[in-house]
């Protein structure tokens, strides 16, 4: 079995105008696709946070890849550090999506290379991870600030015609009306039964009082996280943590780095902090036990190193006694099988996951968009991933790419056509 | 691809009259075998080390694993733990082959089950495991003091037709010339290029002569290593270790418990502190952390619980700068194959491998002993471990169990033979 080829190819899909500690969500999020292909007539599929320097850096691995067996996943990796450095060239900014160049490429390739393993194996991805500990995997309703608006070719315009959550989703949601409203509107649609608020866009007190509202409007038997993307201090972040007290699952990402993180964890004592952003990488892990800085890891295979690495992580989790959840970004089908099948082969992944995939509304999948049950995605018993490309889908969200003119993420500057001279601050309250 | 079938046998094995700080290895060497049967009539072999409680454990694992698909490792693993619960009722004792139960259990059927995996995909188990990063294992000759003779049925006694290495193999040890002639014997046989000494079995300046000696016969190419498994008082460790500054690649377990591998650690600085028996499980990670206790773990897939969370300790080992190492028992070539692609696919296993093979004469394999290529194991492309069973050799080696009378290693009593009265001593010297 050997690869014969790797296409990539980045993809712009219809995203509404969420806010988050960096500023706004542009109204397409850009993801690269990687498919690879063996002389077998397989292919595999990967996917990672789209940008022209991701696609650049993954075009150049292409030399790398070809030529190879996909089993042989330590010899790519090596090959690629080789190539590429350990850190790719690409280090890590203060935006919750900077991370390893290196490690979004070898991550992209390695989901595909266990697709690839999968099929010709006949087993499910999640077979050769260990296998299964759940056919299910529970994600959490991810709510977002937003203004109105559908996003894509709409922007803060709404399709009049849209019903159901694509109705609810294009609202605007910037009070704890609106994202209770928000809450209900998508747990209905895909039955989620713990909810994420993606907080750090409204002064912390205003966060609060939505989180008040939901267990108002939910009870206590509905999980809730709020996540501020590390844009407070460290008063301010035990100040709301005080006033959350009983109420919050955990708490993710409050303030900026291991040691204050370490402070607020100290003074809010039995409330559990989490993050996807002061402990994101394995350097970060002596920190992380040194200081105890959380107590929950989110996950995240496109910026951990893969799945495999993934699995590793999780270990280590159990090892040092830290829970672990799951991050997600902006994609497509892609990450959420891989992300579904990770879940299911994780023992001591207890959390629902988080995702965006209800934010988008497209698909490059045969069969359109991934159904949720209850809040769960049933893991397919298909080989591999259980997912097939469909070509023209592609193909039009990657002309959908190349039109809207994006070549990487910066919430900022879209923030900025919104109100003028708006800029991004590393601890804004 | 179900399992329809698990026969567990105890064998014996030959092995010679072997000093260590437990006091003497019996005549025989008791392991386990596991064959793991599935209804498209593939068979996996696993092998631990042997006990009547072990094999009786294994014998209580049947009625989980059979109707399981091996391929569901974490649910095979769950339901065990669930069955015997997480120490499996075997606590650790002092001697360093007392370890869990449970972890013996799963490891034999967790190899058995890589084995059949590898069957079914066509695949060598460095494949399941990431992929091989080398083709060939290096493994290091292994020293250990002894009586004259060559254990099984000749006891102390001697086969004068023995030529070669089974005719060194037989000699008395006691002294550095013993020692070092050992050495130069196990080295031409096999090609090994560094050697470990199992020291705590004679006083402490006696085996740092033994080094010395070997230095001064192998020259400054050949690390060198010495293990007295823990015997040593503090001030002898960090004694003797001066004694060997400049001369020990690694200076393995000179004294019992993370705390005084610390305090020799500290005072040693710049002689790496390795260890098998202060920091053996998951569990004893996060006290090796916070003590700093060792520099290089040897790992050991029977003790860690596996092929997969022997991956999984590698990775701890590089996140947190340990190195790593393999350790070893009395074994025939089921775990030398499951050590060889386990060692082929952990890229930071970058030391040579203990292995006792050397030391036992039998095997159960078609084609019988696996051959050492300059002290390597060279990693097969035959699916699974790519060993066959001899099954013949096995009823031959099943007979020898019965016939042996030992149910469980006890040095301590095989050493009374020799000198009665002799007791063994956590910390003797």
């Amino acid at each position: 079995m050997r690869i014969t080829d790797m296409h990539v190819t980045p993809i712009a899909i219809a995203d509404p105008p969420l806010l988050n500690a960096a500023g706004l969500h542009a109204p397409y999020a850009l993801r690269t696709i990687v498919e690879i292909v063996t002389d077998d007539n397989l292919y595999g599929l990967g996917e990672v946070p789209g940008s022209a320097a991701t696609t650049a850096a993954l075009e150049a691995a292409r030399e790398v890849v070809v030529g190879k067996d996909p089993f042989q996943l330590n010899a790519i990796q090596a090959e690629l550090i080789a190539h590429f450095g350990e850190d790719g060239a690409g280090a890590r900014g203060e935006a919750p999506w900077d991370k390893r160049r290196m490690v979004h490429v070898y991550s992209a390739i390695e989901v595909a290379c266990f697709d690839l393993m999968g099929k010709a194996t006949g087993r499910p991805v999640c077979d050769l991870l260990g296998g299964r500990v759940r056919d299910r995997v529970e994600f959490s309703a991810y709510l977002f600030y937003k203004y109105e608006g559908a996003g894509g070719a709409l922007g803060f315009e709404t399709d009049p015609n849209a019903t159901g959550w694509a109705a609810a989703r294009q609202r605007a949601a910037l009070d704890p009306e609106g994202i209770v409203a928000q809450a209900k509107a998508m747990c209905d649609a895909f039955g989620f039964r713990s909810i994420k608020l993606k907080g750090g866009a409204m002064p912390p007190d205003e966060e609060a009082d939505a989180i008040l509202a939901l267990r108002e409007a939910f009870g206590p038997g509905t999980p809730l996280r709020l996540d501020p993307n590390a844009i407070w201090k460290v008063e301010t972040a035990i100040r709301i943590g005080e006033r959350l007290r009983g109420v919050l699952e955990y708490y993710e990402d409050p303030v900026r780095g291991q040691e204050n993180m370490a402070k607020v964890r100290t003074a809010l004592k039995d409330i559990p902090l989490a993050t996807n952003m002061c402990t994101t990488s394995f350097e970060d892990i002596p920190g992380s036990v040194r200081l105890h800085s959380e107590d929950i890891i989110l996950s995240d295979h496109h910026f951990w190193g893969g799945l495999r690495a993934s699995v590793e992580l999780a270990r280590i989790c159990r090892t040092f006694g830290r829970g672990l959840s799951m991050h997600s970004n902006s994609h497509v089908g892609i990450s959420l099988m891989a992300m579904a099948h990770l879940a299911a082969a994780t023992p001591n992944l207890t959390y629902a996951c988080d995702t965006h995939y209800p934010w988008q509304s497209e698909e490059l999948l045969v069969g359109g968009r991934i159904p949720f049950d209850e809040g769960c995605v049933v893991i397919p018993n298909e080989p591999g991933l259980g997912i097939e490309l469909d070509r023209e889908a592609l193909a039009r969200l990657h002309e959908q790419y190349k039109a809207c003119g994006l070549t990487e993420r910066n919430d900022e500057v879209e923030m900025q056509k919104v109100q003028p001279g708006w800029k991004f601050q590393a601890t804004r309250w």
